[in-house]
Parts: C-alpha cells; structure tokens; sequence
C-alpha cells in the first residue's frame, strides 16, 4: 500500500499481480493496458432462477454474447479464467442492480454474495484491439485516448426467456486497405466478437447519425476510411439491465476481470 | 407413399424434403448421406429443471458438444436451426429413457412430448467428414463402409452439476502427408468439433488397444497413417445417460436431424 505502480509498469505485469493489487485496494482505475497480453472480460451475475435464460440468451446470440466462463451456482471461483480469482474482490469497481435500479457502486461485492448466484465471464473487445494493434491494423480512438463509439442498432437479438433487445455494435473507422486485414485478424477472435457484423453505410443498422453514439465517444470517419462494426459486450449489459431481474451485478464500465487466458490462446486454431 | 426412394437420390434432396419423407414414414433408415450438403446434428430432450446443468456442460465442453440449437421450453421448433421442423417426428428413430433405462424405441415423439421438454441439437462429425473429403482426404472406413471407431478416454470433460463424464473420441486414420490438411479443415468447423483433440500414441488417452472400440468398428492404421482423435458427439449421450436423469430422449444411431444449415455456412468467417 502507498507504492505508486502506473499503469505502463502494470501492463507487463502477469494477471494474478495485476489481481492482487486490485483486491488489496491498491489500484482502483480502469483496466485498460493492464497485463496486456491476456484476455479481459465483462462480468455479468445473476441469481440461478435467471440465469438458464441469460445462459440461453449468450448461446443464441454469441457474437456479442461470448461466454469464456461461468461459475457454479454460489461460487465465486471462475475456474476455468483463473482458478486462483475471486469474482467478488479482483475487480476494481461493480454495479449492483435491484429490479433494473442502480443501487451501490462498490469495489468489493463480498457483502452483497449470496449462495443463488451465478458468474458470467464475456469477452471483451480490450482483446482483438489489442490484436488488431499487433497487426498493424490503425485504430484512431486508441491514438486519440477516446472511447469507442457504441451504438443501439434496429436488429434485435434472439430472445431466449425474458431476455431480449437490440444488439449493440461498436464502430471503428478503418482505411479501405486495411479493412481486410482487420476482418481477417479479428475473425480469429470468436471469443471477443470475432469478425465484423456490418462494414459501412449506418443507417442500414438503423444508426441515423455517427455523431451521437449511445455510448463512448463520436469518432468521423477520414476520407479514405470506411465504418467497420463488431458485436459489442454492452449488449449483454444492455440487455439484462432492460429485462430488470430482481438482481443483478456487473463490472462498472472500462473496469473489467482480468483472466489467466493468454490473448493468443484464445485465437482459435485455424 | 409405396414410392420406394434411393439413399442417392436423396443425397441431392432438400432438408426439406427428406425431414418431410421421414415425417410421413416414407424414410425409416438411418440419414447418412441424405440431403448431403446440410449439417445433421445429434438430438438430446431433457426437462427444464435439469436443462440448465445440460446447457452449461455443453458450454464448458464445446468441442464435444457444439450447440447448433435449443428450443424454448416445452417447443419442438428449432427455429434457428430449421424453423419449419418438428423435433418430435423429423427423426427417423429415437431412444427414450426413464432414469437410464432404455423404455422406448418410436419413430415418432408425439405422444412422449412435455411442456417442460427443451430440445437440444448438437452438431455431428458427418458435416466435418463431407469436408474433408471434398478437401481430398482419405476416410477409410468411409471407403469400406464402416462406423468410425470410438473411444472412452481417460480425459474427464469439465463437469456441470450432475452432468460428468469422460471426453469420447472418434479416431480417423490419417496418412502424414493429409493430417496437416485434415486439421486445417476440420479447424474450420468448431460446432462440428473443431481440430482434432490428439494426434498419435493412443496410450495418453488412455486407450491401450485400438481393436477394441467402445462404439464403432476397429479400424486399423496402416504403414504411414497416424491415428487422428476428434472429440465425438457420442459424449453428452454418454454423459447425459451415465447421469440418469428422470426423463430422456435421443435419436437413435445413426438417425440424426437433418437441419436446413449449409454445411458451407457453419464454416467460421475465417
């Protein structure tokens, strides 16, 4: 405690490290960068007497809905992600629902645990960004420090239960001779939104306007770049905070978990 | 009716076509090779209260138990898969159990159907299979007209409440000169169980003699072919049967859903 560590130092760090700080406390900020290379991931918890619907809901809706663990009922052990986590401790900051309402903003969920619940890990497009970088690919709400803009579009997610509403997509603007390589490098992501849904002309998603996304920050694109959509995790988020189940906790926005999964392990084989 | 079909003219069928014949009791046989082209998936029916576990142990275990399609509770329409299908008369012949014990053996569901049923359909090694050989690969006991051999491991899926058991495995003999092709293909198709699992000494699964399948027929590798392990579908059956649970229902071997998916169309993106 009282160490100053920033957030460069942390992004070689390993994940257990990068945990342990933020389950002592010592660091409470965002995630982004933080050990660079392994796969984070939104939280979503529900009580057991929802969650068959939302697990449904992720299987039938995988591209914004990629599910990289989920724990037993009442176990707070994602053991799959990191079998040495805690779901209620090792992230810096949650949200805690009652029937749809915004009720606590803490940084620990260990009084709020109860033996009904269920954790779902999502993957998290911090994931093929990070790829996409590797590759080479410009992504300019990076260099600029800037959100990525969000959008509510016109297609609606299969339902499953009472779970239902629009997908959520974000947009990066992509040069028309990259565009191939970042299909391609993010196709290989099918855990964190694989490729894109939708490449250019926004208002056949139903998005009548680029410069009021519903979340993040407007981005135009430049001449020579063309509007590239992905599956978003906000929909998970987005969806179950419409259906308003009696309960409910999330990551807060830009403070994911951060699993053991290396981002190259996660590509899939091909 | 009285009009006698060939298994040839019916490879060329529509999905359609053939779920229709079989619903009408024209086509009682088993559906290798018909409507060639589309994927046929592995059914399981289990009640809503112990679906969840089910659905979660597919999750956990996607390579053996690749999710095409699950119903809402108590409907038989697998509206993703196949909208205009009928899971309780499209199969030729299915299993039904009372805690474990084989009670039934119909041609149709109907009057075994439950409100409290969800239908599971889980993809099926004919689809990866119809890939590999229109890549040039040799599937000998394709060629002799025998089932592939199958194998209990010593490897244990990840459990999910009550449902636990070993991974099952298909082996292929492969020549070395195909077995890099026959991953490349087979990696394509992740909810027809994806890259193979093991490549060579049979002994780490846990198999000490190739001439003896727990399903199948042997089938041994010859001078310059390596044995190819694939998970196998034949896993959650094992697993759901070994389980017990009050009510079941399966196809029977060989006697699959025929969805109206492009095997085309199940390749990932990439």
């Amino acid at each position: 405690m009282g160490v100053l560590i920033t957030r460069q130092e942390f992004s070689l760090a390993s994940p257990i490290e990068v945990r342990h700080a933020i389950r002592q406390g010592v660091w409470t900020d965002h995630t982004v960068a933080l050990a660079a290379n392994y796969t984070q991931a939104n939280l979503v918890v529900l009580p057991r007497d929802v969650a068959y619907d939302f697990l449904l809901f992720c299987v039938r809706n995988p591209k914004p809905c990629p599910l990289l663990d989920v724990t037993d009922v009442g176990s707070s052990i994602p053991t799959r992600a990191a079998p040495a986590a805690d779901l209620r401790t090792d992230l810096p900051r949650y949200r805690v629902y009652q029937h749809g309402m915004l009720v606590d903003e803490p940084s620990s969920i260990v009084h709020w645990w109860r033996d009904d619940l269920v954790g779902f890990l999502l993957g998290c497009s911090y994931t093929f960004e990070h790829a996409l970088i590797e590759a080479g690919v410009r992504l300019r709400h990076v260099e600029q420090g800037t959100n990525v803009p969000m959008f509510r579009t016109s297609r609606a997610c299969l339902p499953a239960g009472d779970f239902h509403g629009p997908l959520v997509v974000s947009m990066r603007p992509i040069r028309g001779d990259q565009v191939g390589r970042a299909v391609e490098v993010t196709s290989r992501y099918p855990k964190a939104h694989g490729a894109p849904v939708w490449v250019g002309d926004p208002s056949e998603l139903g998005i009548t306007d680029l410069g009021t996304p519903d979340w993040g920050e407007a981005l135009w694109p430049e001449a020579g770049e063309v509007p590239v959509f992905w599956a978003c995790g906000v929909t998970p988020q987005a969806v179950a905070s419409q259906t308003r189940p009696p309960f409910m906790i999330t990551h807060a926005p830009g403070h994911m978990f951060i699993t053991d999964l290396p981002i190259t392990e996660l590509a899939t084989e091909s």
